[in-house]
């Protein structure tokens, strides 16, 4: 006797405007995209399409790294993927911690047992260069220096550009979580000298998520072809990934795991839309919108969390008016708006709404329609 | 001064017949899923559609087991699942290795820092059940029998249930990868007695590529818990995933990665389908669907690599005849049909070509067109 099978309908999800952390507002044609007929991933079509990718994500990373792909999972797999590649146990890490995501960065590092020092800043507050530098001197045997460029939990920007560089001076490679950068502000992998970066591709990418693109610069390929343990995830070990995504100096692909084809179009489509905008237009884009929201939200008496030169144009956080309840206001805007903000993370859970305009999101109309939905809520 | 973006043009893949080892055709309806406007991850919407994708699940396993979801992540992380999860440092898995999938359990096993325990048999044969129980005789202190149930790189179908009962015999958890086995071939999880079980969307649920199904038995959860040390992966991490995917007896949905939203739409509805079709008439197909093309590949003087009894009608392998170019069969197929087949894989590499019918590919049709544009391509 079987198992009687339930009753279930076709799912018809709703249009939703979605300005909160990521998912952000996904780009139609990437949609679309998606829905075209699977290929086998070892066609050569479909291979003929991951270089394509990969030549894509070099242009959004600014990178000529030759390792650049994307993880076939979540950004929280792309932020593993580094930590389980280039570090090995007994080794330092410098972990800036200033938020959910520098938090999760400490964990991967003790999970490949490695020793994280951990420089913390204010949730909200960028992490301090000159507590960095301190950080460097007081522990020479660190090999790696870890944070966060956009934290998305508090809408932060950190200066990755001066972190690398404190890096490089003390020795260390950088590794960079660039998953609510990528896309929405200015990020140059190879100019300023970034070693390992991964970002998801739910957020400035307008792509669906489930996927990590993912570089490494040759020095990073070298800490980890030099590797004394083989890598503790099967799954995420870049030595086998590579032979994968073709970077074997022009060799046959060798078979690793199935790749999420279907998701990968969508990749492409997304990088594709992004490329053909123009890094230095869509960061403008997301810079101006911001602008538009904060003069507006300014009139409605609501504050930011971040001071003036931290702040993401895509993420921005801010406080919750007194005696306004959090979560009916969020539930009035989804269900009476279908227009979804997040909630606040971690130490900032009842104090803080976090509003994305992320990618696709980062529209004139959608600043509108959030500034009015949430005027005629809180008038309620 | 900016890298310059590379000109790239819409993907347009064309629409192959897709008869290889998986990825297999995907449902017309699985597609346009995809397509379905992104939700929040945290959307209430969403969060009843994951709760159905799970009921569904637990259909498809034939097992009432609290811990069902899909890993956002392809069936080798669905693996790598079962195996840092549950295995700890030090302890001792019997390992069943009759092809690919065999030799990269053990190699999950020696990444968790475990011992394999390995019990071979020739590809292209089941698991020998007596040299499995000499194997739990002979390793009193193993903990874990692991085994293939559907081998993807040979076509064989060992016997699941009589393993797992030898498991539960000797006080072992069974793992069972069931990737290529979920909905092609009987698999009662309760029944057997299976501990923990994982499989893939992209083969007979006829799915997208990119999720991992993942089951485990009360015994398994236990063994969860009982855990001295962290999982060593973060993401892959169960006791954080469960809270995520509401196992926490009705608590709220906690936030540990952002799911693949439009993937698990493409997922819910193959399960939907699946229902609706109920599993003993997708088995029946299948099995009709084998002896079709058994039949006509008779006629071609082409033999299957497996003896009856254990031949996989969802993973045919047959010999590539003396004389015939394996490369340029497959290519013709692909170029002038649009239709894939699968080349060997490891030890076969050369000396089979493998042959899917899986799910909506498993159909009439699909026999038809590759008997003959096999014919024809054979009489050049």
């Amino acid at each position: 006797m079987l198992l009687v099978p339930p009753q279930v309908a076709p799912f018809q999800p709703p249009r939703r405007t979605l300005l909160g952390p990521g998912p952000s507002d996904v780009y139609p044609s990437v949609l679309a995209a998606q829905a075209k007929p699977t290929l086998g991933h070892l066609d050569p079509l479909f291979v003929g399409m991951m270089d394509e990718v990969k030549a894509l994500l070099q242009y959004a990373f600014q990178t000529r790294n030759e390792m650049t792909l994307a993880v076939s999972a979540p950004g929280s797999a792309g932020m593993e993927a580094c930590f389980v590649n280039l570090v090995e146990a007994g080794e330092t890490v410098i972990v800036c911690r200033n938020g959910v995501f520098g938090e999760r960065m400490r964990q991967n590092v003790e999970r490949v047992g490695a020793h994280a020092v951990v420089v913390d800043a204010e949730w909200g507050k960028p992490v301090d260069p000159q507590a960095v530098e301190a950080a460097l001197q007081a522990h020479p045997q660190a090999r790696f220096l870890a944070f966060v460029h956009a934290e998305t939990s508090t809408g932060v920007r950190s200066d990755a550009q001066a972190l690398c560089a404190l890096a490089k001076q003390y020795g260390c490679l950088s590794i960079v979580d660039a998953v609510t950068a990528l896309g929405g502000i200015e990020l140059r992998v190879d100019d300023w000298g970034i070693d390992a970066v991964y970002s998801g591709s739910q957020k400035c990418l307008s792509c669906v998520p489930g996927l990590a693109p993912l570089s490494f610069s040759p020095a990073a390929v070298e800490k980890l072809k030099a590797r004394k343990t083989p890598v503790q995830s099967w799954f995420l070990d870049q030595t086998l990934v590579m032979g994968y995504w073709g970077n074997a100096n022009g060799s046959k692909r060798s078979y690793h795991h199935t790749a999420p084809v279907n998701a990968l179009y969508a990749l492409h489509e997304s990088l594709r839309l992004l490329a053909a905008e123009g890094l230095e237009h869509a960061w403008a884009r997301h810079a101006q919108q911001h602008q538009l929201l904060l003069a507006g939200l300014t009139e409605l008496g609501i504050e930011f969390l971040v001071e003036e030169s931290g702040r993401l144009p895509q993420l921005n956080a801010v406080r919750i008016p007194a005696g306004v309840d959090d979560a009916a206001v969020r539930t009035a805007l989804l269900n009476d708006y279908n227009l979804e903000i997040g909630a606040g993370l971690g130490a900032l859970a009842g104090k803080a709404w976090r509003i994305g305009l992320m990618g696709y999101g980062a529209r004139r109309e959608n600043v509108a329609l959030l500034l009015q939905a949430l005027a005629e809520v809180l008038r309620r």
